[in-house]
């Protein structure tokens, strides 16, 4: 099969894999209480590219882990970003009324029900990734927790919510998305590698590299296409950053020089997955899709 | 030592003993981002009766389980708690502005940080208890994310936002708060024991109904103090469930039959712990500390 039609195959059918995981572990549209149920539902599903389940599935065939164990780590990391959003769309946060082409979830369903579907997401993803058939149940919880809390992906929202109005310099923006979007992209890699059996010390080394420099890269293309994209492309708001006077990779950089860093962040991602060898294939490229994406 | 003495000593032992165990799991109040670390602690210290972990504590004297490892579950219990209480005082839930006698947390930091700090406060109970030395510590995450989740504190706090202005029957009124109160009580009992030898069956059937009747108790009373206690007494707004048109247990049953309705659970709480003996000495004083406190 030709590579790309190859990688278009396994994309999508763990891109349809994971929209019937979240089905599963989401509660019915009619469970009560059904509007909470709705919203956490509207939230969740029929949305989002699910790089994040796409880098676990993906990190996972490094080491043979099962489909259906690295499910529940795939749903648990998009619980908690679907989560992110819905409580960074609130209108004491960026206050923003699109979101994957729809309402915002707030829109939606009302400013509390939206809270509270944030809040409940968040619950169950643990929930999820604590029954999940893993190795080291506790010690995946554990990972996660570091990725959402104070020190990974709150913290980032923190750093950002204080830095509107800035200018940071090229290390604190890094700083800032390596907590902010970074932690649980991070993540998201870990835990998919975790579902299988253990890395080698100098393998797990050149896998946090690569998570490292793809969930960055991630960040600066997003900056990028904030400017150069529409909100038809992007299914949310285009332009927000600027008009919200918020540090991002191209004020600090300039746009040529951004989309310079993104191309350099997919090499370094990319290298560091050689001594991997033919198993970190899927890895690869989706250090490709993140940075050559045009939404 | 005469008994009201001892239980008193217990009592303040294991308050301090938390207070530190919490101040210990908290980020250092410099720690960047040092606002959201504030406000994390703000809402978490020196503040709140602590019934969740003293109920974790004294359920864990059941099987003789070590208080430093209840210290964990106890921890995780109120972090919980204190995320909830921040993200139901925000302007878009009860919008309330005193709380454990000091201005609410977005009051002190703002809407954007109380919600994250919320958030991450969340994040942080399941890390504390992952990374707990429990027998079990995935099962317990799961118990907890179950608790906090859609079955349980959220689900119940979402029927509480449908049920403004409607007048509910004692039956319906009863599951709301077996959410959205009772079932974070109900896991800091049981992860509370979970942190000894496991409990015989029909032990555990008692302690499951004590946690029940105990939890519920818990919200009669404070519905009943909401309407005669003072701000002053409580450190909250009072009567603001009046005022919001919230359904009680004193405006469905009327003042007397919800006191008489508290010491009927009281009673029950205590009768289910008769079979386990002297070691659930802790336990039945908190049903009565539960049910004849004045705030």
């Amino acid at each position: 099969m030709n590579p790309d039609v190859a990688w278009a195959v396994w994309c999508g059918e763990r891109q349809r894999r994971i929209e019937d995981v979240l089905e599963r572990v989401l509660p019915a549209a009619e469970a009560a209480p059904a509007q909470l149920s709705r919203a956490m539902r509207y939230a969740v599903l029929d949305g989002g590219k699910r790089m994040r389940p796409l880098l676990a599935y993906a990190a996972g065939e490094l080491n043979a882990a099962p489909p259906d164990v690295v499910d529940a780590v795939a749903a648990a990391a998009e619980l908690i970003h679907a989560y992110s959003l819905i409580h960074d769309d609130l209108p004491c946060m960026d206050d923003d009324t699109l979101r994957r082409g729809k309402p915002t979830c707030h829109v939606a369903f009302g400013e509390a029900t939206a809270l509270l579907a944030g809040d409940a997401l968040q619950a169950l993803a643990f929930g999820v990734l604590a029954a999940a058939a893993l190795p080291d149940r506790a010690g995946a919880c554990a990972l996660l927790a570091d990725a959402a809390g104070v020190r990974g992906m709150a913290g980032g929202q923190a750093i950002d919510l204080d830095s509107v109005g800035m200018t940071l310099s090229l290390p604190e923006l890094e700083t800032m998305h390596r907590l902010k979007t970074g932690a649980l992209i991070r993540a998201a890699v870990h835990l998919g590698a975790a579902c299988g059996r253990p890395l080698a010390a100098d393998a797990a080394a050149s896998l946090a590299v690569y998570a490292s420099a793809a969930g960055l890269a991630f960040q600066v293309v997003d900056d990028v296409l904030d400017v150069e994209g529409s909100a038809a492309s992007l299914g949310k708001t285009a332009g927000k950053d600027v008009a919200q006077g918020k540090p991002t990779f191209v004020s600090c950089l300039g746009l040529r020089a951004a989309k310079q860093h993104a191309e350099a962040l997919r090499l370094e991602a990319r290298a560091a997955l050689v001594p991997l060898g033919g198993s970190a294939r899927r890895l690869a490229e989706l250090a490709d899709w993140i940075v050559l994406r045009t939404h």
